[in-house]
């Protein structure tokens, strides 16, 4: 067996791929879509025109996409069968738990290989309706068909709720939709891109990419920014609160970020949606336990590039449109199948299995198991 | 935006972390698991023990480990919920479609992180109790309870084909439960391994794996080995029928790994087993399309070393203990549990967010969106 070689835990620094699709810049805050900065998308790019962007690869002739808005009408209704494994689904199930199972029933064996543009559009039309199908039944209501006449984020407020959204909260949700759309190599893209790279098919690897999603170390803490507003309760208890917090060495939740060493630019769009749409009392605090968080944090370590992430104003955001905080996750997802899709066609367009080595450092070979076995 | 650095496509080279699980030699035609060499514990070491080596770290203190057959016993009920999403599963749905959904609806939110030797158990002993159950519903039989006297591999035999198998085709399956219980980081394994590093948790990791072992790349082709059998169907036209499919560059099932430069020891060790439990016939079929298959590529790529893998007699011993070709991988899956939750473990012991970089090489920033945008 070899001697022991450099060990690339975590990948770091390593460089798995190409992509052409989005770009983050975690020293200087930038996050990037086709060349597209996110400030110049949001507020005011429809969802549709973004999927358009990234799966396409330029943006539409017009908005929102008229491409993306028909084939997203045609392809709202899941495969037979899965509105059954949803319907089957124990309403006490947390949301995000379901929404694993109901990624895995649109697979019925037409997702094939390599994935097509029509496959990601399947999974992005699909995914919100049979979500808001399991939130509704879960609640004692009956599911909302999605509107013809309805964007993506408004038909999916309207799925969720039973009822129109505002105008400007559906802007908000759509604003938080394109913000979550896409954000290079994480960790549930790269569990995707591994998927698709066996010639697994798109439902298959959208079901790793929310199984990777759900850990809180990704994608499934925001809920936690909610309730830690929620046990501050008012802005003059921060300082204790987070004293306190801080001294039993526990995290604050929505504080910090690997990629970002500044501001992460989604972060300042959100705090901007969050100042429209926010209970005043609410943003009040947010803001408190942000500055004082970031005191707290900044006199404990001098030196650490610290600041809130995407999912501290994220949760103040969906709170605010009126989704409740065990929906914040799959909401995350629900934006995130976009550039799941756009990964998964670029993954296939240049292939090579990832598979890459490890160091084994067990027992030497040659054991002799401690028993004789019968039949020899 | 920086210039291009290296790219690990494929990431052949990068050594991911150090594992004590196993080891697969390519060079030498090896696999080990935690120093036990495979043709040390085949045929003979019951699946339970390989379990316990596995998850544990050593061998158990008699066999079959009675740790792990009594967990086993006590994990076999599926959790509340999960029966009723195998039995809203369409019985049209091919088998390795319904085991992904099958997975995902193991976690009922009570798998948690890190993960624990019992979620490994539980994970192990109900998969292939609903998988059974879904594979009898969907050819209109009633479903078999697992037995507290039947071992693993018995039970499952038994609960998919409704009859208790000869005590001869129990070992052979159980031997291929044994020989594909681990094998280093592959493809599936990273997956889950990618899953677990953001602190999620085993179900939704094993349910990664799965989406990634379903591809044709890894764990998605056995099955084809079978159809290719059969499209020859007997020795004296395997020369004329492999010459016309590489004549159409199409590739051979079952030969060649990226892994294993010469024999696969697994297949060496199944082939032995082909021995003793296939048709007579058959073996003298498939060792006339190996000979010629070999002899054919060698022609083609003299300096090629190129060999049958595991799918090769793998699917030859699946065949002949009575399982249907379309549960090949799924069988696979169902023996790569054990592997898996060894992973996830050790994943969760010294964990670190696994998350490469990519080289964007994408339009420039700075773009402006073609249209002025409403609101602004």
């Amino acid at each position: 067996m070899p001697t022991e070689p450099v060990i690339e835990k975590g990948l770091d620094r390593v460089v798995v791929d190409r992509s052409s699709i989005s770009w983050v810049g975690g020293e200087t805050g930038e996050l990037v879509y086709r060349g597209f900065s996110i400030p110049e998308l949001v507020p005011g790019v429809p969802y549709e025109s973004v999927v358009h962007l990234l799966l396409r690869g330029e943006p539409p002739a017009s908005d929102p996409s008229p491409e993306v808005t028909q084939a997203l009408r045609e392809h709202r209704s899941p495969p037979a069968g899965a509105e059954e494994v949803v319907d089957a689904l124990s309403p006490r199930l947390p949301p995000l738990e379901a929404l694993r199972t109901i990624l895995s029933a649109l697979g019925d064996g037409t997702y094939g290989y390599p994935p097509t543009l029509a496959d990601g559009y399947r999974l992005i039309a699909q995914t919100p309706v049979l979500l808001a199908r399991f939130v509704r039944r879960a609640n004692g209501h009956a599911p909302v068909a999605p509107s013809a006449s309805l964007s993506h984020a408004e038909n999916y407020l309207t799925m969720i709720t039973g009822r129109r959204p505002e105008p400007e909260v559906a802007r908000a949700l759509e604003s938080y939709l394109v913000l979550l759309a896409d954000h290079g190599m994480n960790a549930s893209t790269f569990a995707l891109r591994v998927a698709i790279s066996t010639q697994s098919d798109l439902a298959s690897a959208a079901t790793a990419g929310l199984a990777t999603l759900k850990g809180p170390l990704h994608g499934g803490a925001p809920s936690k920014v909610s309730d830690m507003l929620d046990a501050i309760g008012s802005p003059d208890r921060a300082d204790a609160w987070i004293a306190e917090r801080l001294a039993r060495k526990e995290v604050l939740f929505g504080f910090g970020h690997r990629a970002y060493k500044t501001e992460d630019p989604r972060n300042l769009l959100l705090h901007a949606l969050a100042r429209k749409v926010a209970r005043p009392d609410r943003l009040q605090l947010a803001e408190a336990v942000e500055a004082r968080g970031l005191a707290a944090l900044r006199a404990a370590k001098p030196t650490a590039r610290l600041y809130t992430n995407v999912e501290f104003y994220g949760a103040v955001v969906l709170e605010a449109v009126g989704l409740p905080r065990e929906l914040f996750t799959p909401t995350f997802a629900v934006a995130r199948t976009a550039g799941w899709s756009a990964h998964a066609l670029e993954q296939a367009a240049d292939n090579r299995l990832i598979r890459p080595e490890m160091a084994y450092v067990g027992p030497a070979k040659g054991r002799r198991w401690p028993r004789p076995l019968p039949g020899r």
